[in-house]
Parts: structure tokens; C-alpha cells; sequence
């Protein structure tokens, strides 16, 4: 059983029912459909984001392609697939769920019979896999609360980031439960603020007393002695425990070690990079100048004007004081 | 002579003219009168900001008041001192400002003849100061740059915080014209934008190469490499050197100290509270939540989300490597 107060995304009545992101926090709207196309529309304008539940929702969807179709399966299935596949040109969960669904429609028993019974089960496993994920990283993410705690968080990590209660968003959620944490403090996150926009709302949600703060404003909060530990999650972890996250991490990991502050981060193994060694080898992304000089459509600054604006930066291993996964509390020297 | 590129606040033909800092930097615009009233409304809509700016504008509004008139000119000086003293209820150079020019009012030498010529003389005397002291910071500055650098700065201290040519930035300005600045990063400044809007308006006018980057990725360019040396303004300096500063100014510090990078003040010697031992007695005021939820008119997220929005933080002495004013660079221990 989730302990999710709203779901991101949900499999009802047979079909896809999830959350208008683009839309949140100011109004709480649901989409339920089960129409493959108008999917990957919402994965285009980013009504459901975030890598995992954009995966999740793919897989249904190529499921629902083949939904009340009679015969000619094959067509309509791999039109849906190319539809699918160029909403996001990179997100590797994207790829990985799709080809999910194509595996077994490929290899459905009998020729000419409806093969959407095998898919949407499949998507519905896909889905369920990642919720239980959530779950476990929630649960034996609970032991870094020693006492009674005060958290600070960055960027947004629980239920509109994956398709299950999150991953960092649900150890705060799961140490709440408990008695473990008792306010939040979450960084706005510049520049696209999902910490006032969407962590605030997923607080809001789960009961959590909190204050959404200025980035900048951690390192004051922590001078004086207001945060006791602060958690994130990850976008890509080396094996030697380095850790890509939402530009302004590194920052905050710095600013814990330097005030003695245990720093976390929690995230599914599937985050874990094999291939890389240490986080010298990741490559960051540098964004676009619209996401400083404009907020929405609304203009702060001339357009023209230069930006440095990296999407993550790499927090060594040397600043992070365990790493939480599905499997449990990892502590340095990682060995995943 | 002053360097700058613009003017804030001119005296010129017998009139003030200012840019309109509302409109910056979408639209530049300057607003020429000798009306007092206009001049007190431009303070109270922010038109017209930084203490040392409202300061000058208030004298040579009060001193506009009784320009035209023949007679009668107390009961016009009265009315437009009340006027002017109300527009902004905390900004100390303010009231000093207003209470310069009454004081040449009431000791006029001739009964019955016009006080407008010592009035308006007093006020650019106080404008001259004000300007020379931004001059002398600028020059004695610039031997922090032991070489060529890329710099770092938070919040807006050039001829948009002053009456002159400004502080931290005309320290900038001036070590860009010999030489020994050849980049700047300017932290956008959260909530109110003031890097990103005034100090990105500045370096473009000051023809000084630029880039804008939120506030929590300066971290990350320290840890690159990137950054050579930072220089902020203060609102405030105790006898010790602690200093308050826009929030964020601390996380700055903090990050300069860890990365082993030289972290400088410049400030007139008029922000040294000599009635302040150390920072712990440097009251932090709170700002309104509308500030975080809010972009302007636009909102970012609930507005009935709770914020924890300090306005300003406090840096200890220990993580500023020296202090700059118009008497030259201090160094620790600090004896003002």
C-alpha cells in the first residue's frame, strides 16, 4: 500500500488517470484518458515529467494503441511507437519502457487475438516495479533520522518526479509519518523552481509543516543551527558515490559539510551509472538563457543578456554521508 | 570626473533628472523635474532607491520646493518636508538628507529674500560627497586584483545603489578599466532579482563581459575553478567586521572560504555601525511572502505558501579577507 496523499499517475477504470504538472500548484487538474496520442502530447508539453513516471505513462500508452482494435494490431501498434518515441528525444526510461511493451507485443502466443491484455499488463508491472522502489527507498530511508528533525530538500523528488511516492521527497514523507521530521524547509530552485512549485505542493499535500526558502538562503539557515539534515535525490551516480543532481546540490552539500550537517541523497539503483567511475566523467548540461531572463512568459531582464546556467552539478562523494536505495542505507566507501 | 557609463540621478538645467529604475533594464527612462512632488512620489514607487540615492534626490527635492516662489517660502518648505519625509519610513540617509537642507533653510542669512540657492547648493554638496566616496572606493579597490580576474557579485551596488558611481561594483569597474577584471558573474540575486536586472544593466552599460547565474550555481563555479575573487557591498558593518549584507551574501562567503577564494566588502565608512560590537546584535528583517510566490504581478505558486525570506544575512569577519571604504582596504582584525 502507497501512503501517497494525491497520485501522479494512476491506472483506473482501464485507463490513465494523471496530474496536469504544467498547471500545479495553482490548480489541480486530472487528465484520465486512455487515447495514446493525447499521452505523448502530455509528455511533450510536460504535463507529466519527470523520467520515470514519463516511462511509466509511454508504456501504458502503447498499450492503449491496441486497446479496441479488431485486427490489424501491428500498424496501428508501431505508428503509437514512433508517436511515442520522439516526444523527448532524451530520456533513456522513455526508450527502455517502450521497447518494454514492444518486447511482449512481439511475442504474444497467438497470431491475429488481441495482444493488449499482455501489454497493459506489462505496463502495469513497469509501473508497479517503480512505486515499489519508492516505497522501499521511503522505508529504509528512515534511519538517517537520529532525532526529531528539522530537513532542508532541493529541486522535487516525490510522487510528480516518478511514478510511485518518490525517492528523497518520500524519506522526509516516511520520517513525518514516524515523528521523525517535523518542518522542511525547501529550496525554491532556481531557475525552474520545482521546490516552490511542486515540492511545495507535495508538502502541502502529505501535511508536512514547511517554508519554501531562496536558494541562497540555505547557508543562513544553517549558521544558525536551524537544519539538522538535509536530503536530496540524484540524477546519476558514479561508482565511486560522486552525484549529479539539480544544479545548486553541490552548494548545499558544501554548506552541510562545512556546518557539520549530515547530507543525503536518495535514489533507485537504476541511477547508479556502472559505466562511470567518478563524476569527473559525467557531462552537464548548460540550459537555455530563457530559463533566467524570463519566468514563464514574463520577463526579468533583457532577453539578450548572458547566462551561465548549468541543469545539475556534481556533488562529490566526500560530501554526501550515505546514499540511500532501494536496497538500503549505502555508507562511503560505496561499493554499490 | 566620474567613469560612468549613465547617471542615476543628474543635476542638470537646475532640474534632477533619474532613470526610472522601475523599468529596468526592459526600458530605459529618464524623468527630468524640479517638482518636489514628483520627485517624492518617484521615491515612494521605487523609481528612485538605495539609501544614498533617496537621500540626495529628498534634498534636491526639498530644495526645489521653493524655487519659484517669491515669498511665502516657509509654509511651502514645511509642506514639502513633510511630504518628502513620509515616502519611505526606514531609510535613515533620508531623514539626514532633509534635515542638511532645513538646517540651511532656517539659518538663511537674509529674511525675505529666496533660500533656493543655498538650498540647492547644500544638496549638491551631498550629492558631491557621496559621489567622491564612490570614486575614492573604486580607486583604492582595485589593488584586491593581484591579477587578471574573473569575478563574482551579488545584489546591485553600482550607480543604481549610489548616488555616484556605486561600491562593490565601481571597485569592478575600475579594476575592469586597468586591466585586472576580465569577467563577471553576477548571482541574480533571489527574491528580487536585483543581479540579474540593476547589476546586468550596469556591466552591459560599463561595456564589462558578463555573464547572469542563479544564485546556488556559484557553488559550482568555485568548485570549476571559474572564480578568482568575490566583492559585495554591505548594509551594514560591525566594529569587528561582520557585515550584513542581501541574503545569500553569507552562502557566498562560506563557499569563497572552502574554495580558498578571496572574499572583499566595499562600503562607505557611514556603514560602519559604531554602536555595533559584532553581527549578533544585527537584527534581520523578515520579507513578505509575496516576494518568493510572486514574480512581480506574476504567480509563481500558492500565494498561502509559507516563506522564510530573511532580507538580509550576516557574513562573520573570519570569511572576509578585507573591507574596502573611501579610506582604503582594511584589513583584519578591523580597527575603523
Amino acid at each position: 500500500m502507497t501512503m501517497a496523499d494525491f497520485k501522479n499517475l494512476e491506472y483506473i477504470d482501464d485507463k490513465l488517470k494523471f496530474i496536469n504538472q504544467v498547471k500545479l500548484p495553482l490548480a489541480e487538474e486530472y487528465i484520465i484518458t486512455d487515447n495514446y496520442a493525447r499521452i505523448a502530447e502530455a509528455i511533450e508539453r510536460l504535463e507529466i515529467r519527470g523520467a520515470p513516471a514519463i516511462g511509466v505513462s509511454a508504456a501504458y500508452a502503447l498499450a492503449f494503441s491496441v486497446k479496441n482494435k479488431l485486427d490489424n494490431f501491428e500498424a496501428e501498434f508501431e505508428k503509437a511507437y514512433e508517436r511515442l518515441h520522439r516526444t523527448r528525444p532524451t530520456a533513456v526510461n522513455l526508450f527502455w519502457a517502450l521497447n518494454q511493451i514492444k518486447e511482449v507485443f512481439y511475442s504474444a502466443p497467438e497470431k491475429g487475438s488481441s495482444p493488449y491484455l499482455s501489454l497493459i499488463e506489462r505496463a502495469r508491472e513497469i509501473h508497479r516495479a517503480d512505486s515499489e522502489k519508492c516505497d522501499m527507498i521511503g522505508k529504509k530511508g528512515i534511519e538517517i533520522f537520529k532525532k526529531k528533525s528539522v530537513v532542508i530538500t532541493h529541486c522535487n523528488t516525490g510522487a510528480l518526479a516518478t511514478a510511485g511516492d518518490g525517492t528523497a521527497f518520500n524519506v522526509i514523507r516516511h520520517g513525518f509519518k514516524k515523528g521523525l521530521v517535523e518542518f522542511v524547509y525547501a529550496d525554491e530552485t532556481r531557475p525552474l523552481n520545482q521546490g516552490s512549485r511542486l515540492t511545495a505542493f507535495e508538502l502541502e499535500k502529505a501535511g508536512i509543516p514547511f517554508a519554501i526558502n531562496s536558494d541562497s538562503t540555505a547557508g543562513y539557515l544553517m549558521q544558525q543551527g536551524k537544519i539538522d539534515i538535509a536530503v536530496t535525490g540524484a540524477d546519476r551516480i558514479a561508482l565511486n558515490g560522486d552525484s549529479a543532481n539539480k544544479i545548486g546540490t553541490y552548494s548545499l552539500a558544501a554548506l552541510c559539510k562545512m556546518h557539520n550537517i549530515p547530507f543525503y541523497i536518495a535514489a533507485p539503483t537504476t541511477t547508479i551509472d556502472t559505466g562511470c567511475e567518478d563524476g569527473s566523467r559525467i557531462k552537464i548540461e548548460l540550459r537555455d538563457k530563457k530559463e533566467i531572463n524570463r519566468f514563464g512568459s514574463h520577463l526579468i531582464t533583457k532577453e539578450e543578456y548572458d547566462v551561465y546556467s548549468p541543469a545539475f552539478d556534481v556533488t562529490p562523494a566526500e560530501f554526501i554521508t550515505g546514499i540511500i536505495t532501494e536496497k538500503g542505507l549505502h555508507l562511503p566507501p560505496y561499493k554499490f
